[in-house]
């Protein structure tokens, strides 16, 4: 049986991992920032070393290729190319199984979220590869540029792997560095066109798997090595607004305030205890607040912060926004305050396909491996991908849960048997 | 009987409200800012104008003296000078009886705010010199320095005048513009030396009023155009933190969030329920609040925020302080957190005189002006004099409770009511 190499792997991440370190001893390498370009140098060093055919498209996903022995030829027709017809009756190329994941960071992240299961993908390519097995299919490992939406929004490379961005979120939008995305083009080889355009190079897809860590405590909590993942929540997030009156902090008696903050206490409170007790597994979170006037001796007249909820089910997300901002609206009604929001994003609650957890589950018996059957909170390009192909992810354990944080870190022994599972159905899915 | 011009006291209250006058319509004037000294340069001119003796001492505390039939010379020696021996034995000069307030404001603040009580006891006194009238004991007008601490801390005028500051605190602190005191001076013709010995020109007071807006909705609820102020509350401030683990929103069940800001919304309702329930007329605010990292999908590690808590009782204050914080030490142990304070300033309460609250209930039943005996949640100078003096405060609406905000605003009718008031009070003390 074929194994990775887990010394090899660390020293890749390691490697990686130096460039755009930061000041306060984490990542920070937005897609096409400097460090993004030269970590972009790195990679395609390392995928044409390891003799893997390099390939990078308009909106800069870097591929490396190692063909199979059905292939026909190089890339073929993909998943976005269904209008041009030139080729049609011609026998279809055989489909590429793919992984991957990501080598932009959030500002000041760690080493490991998306650099790894791209890492791990490389490797296995590598052992594959070394091993003069002949495989079926043609594989792929993929890097998808700004999974982590410092650009236009999350997932930029991967939507426009399957042609789902619009001309006018390219064009119109402020990137979150402040600037149009235009100007941050400049510097590469790549243009709102060619973005638009990744999509008619792409492999028709077999299936596509990422290795990632979980970012949260479940696999820590439970002490289990693996994670397949089955479902990936969908998402609603707003910015919302509690509208009171700012007065006296000394004079104004507590019957005849009006507190937007003590309406935000309350609507925080009282959310996280539905979701809590009502839809165990969901999340709801308040992650930024801002109080105006924000002073001393000033009852907040304004509270404005996001909310966000995340369920696995459709049905649970439809219902927490009626329920959560019907309660929202309550809490204002009762304590004589405005509430308003907007929507700032949504997703919706991805399955993944039976066929590959079964795999993975068959895998990880084979192999020993103990194993977790879990839902993903957080997005992935998977679930972006899982729209024209089978998808799944494998979760190994984040010490403590902590990720996006210079402190995130895996156990090396997890990693290995995390990068062993995804070589084993690899192997199975291109055979 | 006298009585006050509305017409001058308006027009006067208005030329003095157009200095400072910010873009946001309102008036930012802090004590030695550029508005602030042409407003001093104004005041002086409408006191020597109204043929008052005009005296800065060396806190930039501003006088303007009508002299009393009794008067045995000028500015007598004052409360701070008790150990300038020399003129032991000599007559004591008669004391003075003083009204005023300040004219200085916060940022972005109204126009009645302390210039009301500077201007209304400049026009009695106007009143009184016109009237030809001599009264047995000297009047005096005062503007002091600074009441609204944006400098070095609250009421650094008042506190020059009884010789109740320190000099470390001139020397070091940086004032609330990032500055040192020290080079705010510069532009000045004060020092931190002359500051230290304002109060040895101080003179000997038999009373201080100060007439004010009541900041806040009590005598609008009530329909009454007068207050009374039969207390100045105390209180204590503090900046607080909960701490906890920032995690992803999406991978971190609810039931193993150590959430920051959850830990300070359970904090900030049930400390206001508990004040509102079992301390009715005490005060407590949760003013300025900082999440951090403060992002969408990041479950809060840290929530600092500003605490305050007032009461008219010195008793009920020390309740607060046990209660309050044993409380945010229980929350934090029940939702895994940590919660650390530190005072940033603490009042007592203090109580006005029976002598001069007499006086002015009988002046207002003569008078045939509506009244209520009332505290004050805010903080005033006549707190600070009242260590050396009996006190006293009129306050009169403030529509719609507003004050520190362009939209602070008084009815002409209240103005007039409140400053005819003073000026019977300032003539019974002074005869």
């Amino acid at each position: 049986m074929m194994k990775i190499d887990i010394g090899g792997l660390k020293r890749d991440l390691e490697e990686l991992g130096r460039i755009g370190r930061d000041e306060n001893g984490g990542v920070t390498r937005p897609s096409f920032s400097t460090p993004d370009l030269e970590a972009r140098a790195w990679l395609k060093a390392r995928i044409e070393a390891v003799g893997l055919a390099y390939r990078v498209d308009g909106a800069g996903n870097i591929f490396g290729r190692l063909e199979g022995a059905d292939t026909a030829g190089g890339a073929a027709t993909g998943p976005g190319s269904g209008a041009a017809g030139a080729d049609r009756g011609a026998p279809r190329p055989p489909k590429t199984v793919m992984a991957g994941s990501h080598i932009d960071t959030v500002i000041n992240g760690g080493i490991f979220d998306g650099a790894l299961g791209v890492l791990a993908a490389l490797e296995c390519l590598r052992v594959i590869k070394e091993s003069g097995r002949r495989l079926a299919r043609p594989l792929e490992v993929a890097a998808f540029t700004d999974e982590e939406g410092n650009l236009v929004g999350d997932f930029l490379g991967s939507r426009a792997f399957l042609g789902r961005l619009k001309r006018d979120v390219l064009e119109k939008e402020l990137t979150s560095y402040g600037r149009p995305l235009k100007d941050i083009l400049k510097r590469t080889e790549f243009t709102v066109e060619s973005i638009l355009n990744a999509h008619y190079a792409a492999p028709e897809l077999e299936a596509y798997l990422e290795l990632h860590i979980e970012q949260g405590p479940v696999l820590e909590t439970e002490d289990v090595p693996i994670g397949i993942v089955n479902n990936i929540a969908g998402k609603h997030y707003r910015w919302c607004s509690f509208t009171g009156t700012a007065s006296h902090a000394g004079t104004t008696p507590l019957e005849l305030r009006q507190d937007a903050f003590l309406g935000l206490a309350d609507f925080a409170l009282r959310s996280t205890q539905l979701v809590a007790t009502h839809h165990y597994g969901s999340m709801v979170t308040v992650g930024k607040v801002q109080v105006k006037p924000g002073v001393f001796s000033i009852v907040p007249g304004q509270a404005d912060f996001s909310f966000e909820f995340r369920s696995h089910s459709a049905e649970t997300l439809k219902t927490l926004e009626r329920v959560l901002f019907n309660m929202a609206d309550d809490i204002a009604v009762t304590r004589g305050l405005g509430f308003s929001s907007r929507i700032v994003d949504e997703t919706k609650p991805v399955a993944i396909s039976p066929r590959l957890t079964e795999i993975l589950r068959a895998e990880c018996q084979k192999l020993g491996y103990p194993w977790l059957m879990m839902p993903s909170g957080a997005g992935h390009d998977a679930q972006i991908l899982a729209e024209v192909a089978d998808t799944a992810m494998i979760f190994i354990p984040s010490p403590d849960g902590i990720s996006h944080s210079p402190k995130e870190t895996v156990r090396w022994e997890d990693l290995e048997k995390g990068a062993n599972l995804l070589l084993q159905a690899l192997v199975r899915l291109a055979t």
